[in-house]
């Protein structure tokens, strides 16, 4: 092990630095799934390429149908080191009820919630901007220290990461010589909590999809056509009140194919975590799960399958009042996937089911927004070891190796074209509204983020 | 009865500078429910003071807590004769979907739609304010043609309409003595067909409300929380989508309450008019009456209680996809009522029912919009049978007695606070696209519905 001191110092001394450079990144409105952002994805783009240029790493901005891929390397460690693939996404969430942001979302600032407790807000903080630059400025305090990296290390940050990451697959393959190393580090998850850094082992997948129910040609008079006339708010509304029965569970045929129970010695040490329905839910003030029956709230979030509404809108909906039966009707519907269930399968029951429940006159219309299976990675590599090991060197609890109820579609690409499992370290906390308005990341988790991966760096060097 | 000839003539030979008139007044965005346009509706409202000013009558524009009241009299034809309320609104209907209009809302315009059918394009050309403008030019050429109106007249133009009236009880109770007539005349129906006049006599009520479903204290991503937490919209869905049952009856407790069947009589009159599903429902796209099984089209639309959702909206409505669990998810919900059905007792049926629906950790908002009983007018009066008599004059074939799928509140409000009942003639046709984009009023229902207030008001004159 190289003596950490100088680098871990560098990254204490230049924090102010370090958060100046994340700040110019997070004003820029890189918002991937609205095309008003285009020009603004770009912009993300060619600013982390100047500043990989500038760390010495050889770096451009690889152009794709969407928005462009960051792809940077430095391999000056030498051939006999291990070779690592860096994922980061410099896209973020759209930021609508604007209204409800205690701040503009792209002028990032540092704010005291509590004594001692500072966080960056601001969209994009927190996923993935926050978290992306914790790897950059470990490489540059890694690079000043020692002149050079311990390992070979690539860089693929993509701007489509909220929209579906349509481009990706394309890319992957394309650029297969570049990107194929000996495994993946993805920073894109979340700590168990303030105190305990974690390793995620198990992912949900994702199925996406839109239903637009059509029923008459035009907007109706309630009074005129009410009572005769189909409407495709309730026909919807019936369909998705039928996707779940009365225990939970998901009734479309087939659903549960591919979902396995959760081995007992898995379930056994989420117990030891300490977490309850309570506890969790009640951050975001709930406290009775609302999925299957019978279940641990952690084992609903990481090891089971779900249906959601992620979106609805029909008719009037503006202020005031419109005795209207809406033309049309739709709503967006996801799927999270666990095992091997076959998002393709679950797409197609889904439409299925909808066609079935169709009533006279009415048609259904399908938009698909993604897909990705569930992941499981090993529990026991040396890798997994190793970074536990680093990681909880710097923090005050030991890392421990959880689940993870989102999708990061990219680790499951990375398995399946690249043959290459990847490494899910993320700084993250449950409180940083991410999706959501006013979205924080902690100064401790940029801070000790990128101590924590001089540290994992450091560590898989040494495997050389 | 007077000799009609010259003031008909008038009305053909002025036909050009009433529609002048009438774009002038369609030009002005009077949307009541919008407050962004309050400007507009006080605009409208004076641009009538002036314009009934200017034939004679004593019109002033009155101020309420919302839009403000025309109200207009000319007793000139003395005490002896009739006196009669004409009621009409001058505010109209949100524009939106905007991008589904052929042309400008508020830029009236003359449209040939096939050789010789001409129609007004624009908002409010059916509802109200083309219908409206018939009784005003119809005065204009009564008082060209002999120097006084048949009887006396009292106009009352309300802004209100279609935002439920909220100033309407109010203002009829302060000024009882100015309003109370011998009966009011309303025009805001529609005809059987576009050579057959109608007269409503039976009218549904209605009771409009919103709910909102509110669950975590803010919105969620979906793969951190999905399979754990409380989906507002799922809810929401689960509970619209209980409103019926699988004959579409609604399921409220006590819903039926009040609705009386229909006489044979009555129901073998409407059989003769010839009307189908197909026919009634076809020339919107549809075909399948989605109502309660077993009961004509008509009888649905005219006898029978509905329970509609007028809009839906929540979470991630816009382009692309935003894995969300929102945090509130809300519908607007409307019962169209019949009989003796008391709105008060819906809307608390209604919501004892979502309150009783609800799961843990959600809660239930909800807002009024509105309530008006069913109406029920005496088949067999005098004023009804001359009406009839007048219309079957002006028109290709006779006037028939129908029923109405829409409130017209104001009719319950004139019986109930006033003691008056109302005729309620109109010309608007049943593709006219109220409330929709590309509202039309054919030029010969804004022709011979000036035509037919003159003969309605010389055969009212009669009767003294």
């Amino acid at each position: 092990m190289a003596d950490l001191t100088p680098a871990l110092k560098l990254a204490d001394d230049g924090l102010a630095n370090s958060l100046d450079r994340l700040f110019e990144l997070l004003r820029i409105p890189s918002i991937s799934t609205d095309p008003a952002y285009k020009a603004d994805c770009r912009r993300a783009g060619d600013w982390l390429v100047a500043e990989l240029t500038s760390l010495g790493f050889d770096a451009r901005l690889d152009d794709t149908p969407g928005h462009p891929m960051v792809l940077a390397k430095d391999h000056s460690a030498g051939a006999s080191t291990p070779h690592v693939l860096f994922y980061g996404h410099y896209d973020v969430q759209p930021v609508d009820p604007l209204e409800l942001w205690e701040a503009p979302p792209f002028e990032p600032a540092l704010k005291e919630i509590a004594p001692g407790k500072t966080v960056i807000t601001g969209r994009g903080t927190s996923d993935d901007k926050g978290q992306l630059m914790t790897f950059v400025e470990a490489c540059r305090a890694l690079k000043a220290a020692h002149g050079q990296l311990p390992c070979r290390v690539t860089i693929l940050f993509e701007g489509e990461e909220e929209s579906g990451s349509p481009s990706l697959k394309p890319y992957l393959e394309a650029h297969a010589g570049d990107l194929k190393a000996d495994y993946a580090l993805v920073c894109d998850t979340s700590m168990w909590n303030p105190e305990t850094p974690a390793i995620a082992a198990a992912l949900r997948g994702l199925v996406g999809e839109e239903v637009m129910i059509e029923a008459a040609d035009r907007d109706l008079h309630s009074g005129m056509f009410g009572g005769a006339a189909a409407n495709p708010i309730r026909v919807l509304s019936t369909i998705l009140a039928g996707l779940h029965d009365e225990t939970g569970r998901v009734t479309l045929p087939g659903f549960y194919d591919g979902v396995e129970e959760t081995p007992s010695q898995i379930k056994a040490s989420w117990e030891t975590l300490g977490e309850t329905s309570e506890k969790f839910l009640g951050e975001v003030g709930l406290s009775v799960p609302s999925g299957e029956k019978g279940r641990s709230v952690l084992e609903l979030v990481w090891a089971r399958p779900t249906a959601e509404i992620n979106g609805i809108t029909g008719g009037y909906t503006g202020d005031g009042f419109k005795t209207v039966i809406a033309a049309k009707a739709s709503a967006k519907v996801s799927f999270r996937l666990v095992g091997s269930q076959d998002p393709q399968a679950i797409r197609k029951a889904f439409r299925a089911y909808v066609e079935a429940s169709l009533p006279a006159d009415c048609k259904a219309h399908f938009h698909e927004h993604g897909a990705s299976p569930a992941i499981q990675l090993p529990y026991d590599s040396a890798l997994l070891q190793s970074a536990k090991a680093a990681l909880s060197d710097e923090w005050p609890k030991p890392a421990v190796i959880i689940g993870m109820g989102g999708s990061i579609p990219i680790v499951g690409d990375f398995q399946r074209m690249l043959g290459m499992d990847s490494l899910l370290v993320g700084f993250g906390l449950s409180d940083d509204r991410i999706h959501s308005p006013n979205e924080k990341y902690a100064l401790t988790s940029f801070h000790k983020g990128i101590r924590s991966w001089i540290r994992i760096l450091d560590a898989i060097g040494q495997q050389s």
